[in-house]
């Protein structure tokens, strides 16, 4: 009786076409894999986005909210953390989760990758850009992980989940 | 498809046989109305009694850990927020939960009372001493009941939760 | 070359006139004790009143406020700390002072009385009601000490600083 | 009566030579200007360095620490900030500056540019590399700003501080 596996999906409140389309596909492949989507949990781009895709699958998803009440919740989150943490809810997000995808690139992910690599979170890059490559891989972690495709940050996410990570305890 | 209701359940590491037996029965009457059951998520005390309750009966379960990495996990949470806020994890706990039964009284958990009170989320104390009593009703709140047997928790909790709580707000 | 000596005092943001006094002196004795005041910084009630007094001292004042910006700053703070973590806040107030006096009694102040005690940090509750002294008694901890006059406190705070407090590492 | 002005210093525990150098001359300036040393507090890298350097000048010194106590804490802090929030400390680090000066670069480092950024408060980057540069940039914000040598980002904090920062509220 483990508790349930939890990988979280971050990414900007504001998105293009295809950062949006990637994170539905994210959220529906992670649903589809009996794993439990945890986002920011705000009505907004990547956020909004995985949690629709993980619903449209039946799956079971966790937003973990900035503010002191759940308003401007996602549609489709079923777990609401309220945590009046402003951005410090950044460092929670990854902390829960035991992989830590992003998709799409903005302030509030780059210090939620910055933090779960900080901390021995695994973090995959999911069609990162060439900047955001060489800014991140200057750090020399081996928790940081690339991927082009949804399909590759899955699989890669199967075989990461079977080395746990409490090298930070 | 609103977020699933949450219902927390606070209480202290170190329990006596009454205090847990009483959480066990709230975990799983929470479980058995089709709540989500919220605690601290330790291996101890009320938490571990009210998350064994509410896996019994086969409920969905959180635990809010106060730590960096998910050790120390009550056996039976299903989904492990990971805070690494140490005491400051007792807001999240309260903020998160539409309603918030104390059961039994510790240093951690007057600390929840008196922050959830604070917040405007509604709180109901169950079998409180005569003291615990007197010193919570001096803050005059609106947001706070006393219940003598998990069967009346029960019942006030399906009451409060037809008044949506965003007094706060 | 040791770290400055950090007084808190807690207390509500709504206080009667004796409260109001009580800290005024509180905040001008701690200065002249040449001891840091800390406080919850905003412009009401006990914080206002403790950072007058030790201003009117030349002593130095921190106010931890909870909001993202420091606005509603109480006249005469020094040192701003802005964690906008809203009543969690409560814990670095108490964790950041090697004596925590409580002057007055409300919900915020109950929680970091609370919090304080179950870290192993010293605390003075100042002209407590006797039901106040009964809650918090029943926890028996050996860091809880009452006064009933301000000249008290500054005599027992000297007393407690001789001790470091280092038992919650 | 206003409140003293805060500038944090962030930078790495680890650092090499010419780091611990620039850190330890921004103390020494920002100390001579009047200002306040804010850094993450730890005895380490550019905490340290700049912490000693605003020591040797005379300046008042805060580390805000991610620990429960005031444990390795930097040589030559006057008042240590206790939280226990682990690395969601860093957001406590850069909502309490006016400005933020980054030396050097690491992923603590990396989230506190990232948060503050989000936040609207003015990040200066010291001696970055082409990397860095081109990260950060990427995302447009009115708040970045560049400098080679100490004596520019202090001419730089100057011109900064004549504007107030309130955008974020």
């Amino acid at each position: 009786m483990s508790p349930r596996i939890v990988i979280g999906v971050m990414g900007p409140g504001t998105v293009c076409d295809r950062e949006r389309a990637l994170a539905h596909e994210l959220g529906q492949k992670i649903a589809a894999a009996g794993w439990v989507l945890l986002t920011g949990g705000r009505a907004a781009g990547v956020m909004a986005a995985a949690t629709a895709g993980a619903k449209s699958m039946g799956g079971l998803t966790i937003g973990v909210l900035p503010t002191a009440t759940p308003r401007n919740l996602a549609e489709g989150v079923d777990i609401a953390i309220v945590t009046d943490l402003g951005e410090g809810r950044n460092n929670v997000n990854v902390l829960s989760a035991q992989v830590v995808i992003a998709c799409g690139m903005g302030l509030g992910t780059a210090s939620e990758v910055a933090l779960a690599l900080k901390q021995g979170r695994p973090v995959i890059l999911l069609a990162a850009t060439a900047i955001t490559r060489s800014f991140f891989e200057q750090f020399a972690s081996e928790d940081l992980y690339f991927a082009d495709e949804v399909k590759s940050v899955i699989a890669l996410t199967q075989t990461l989940l079977q080395n746990p990570i409490n090298r930070s305890e």
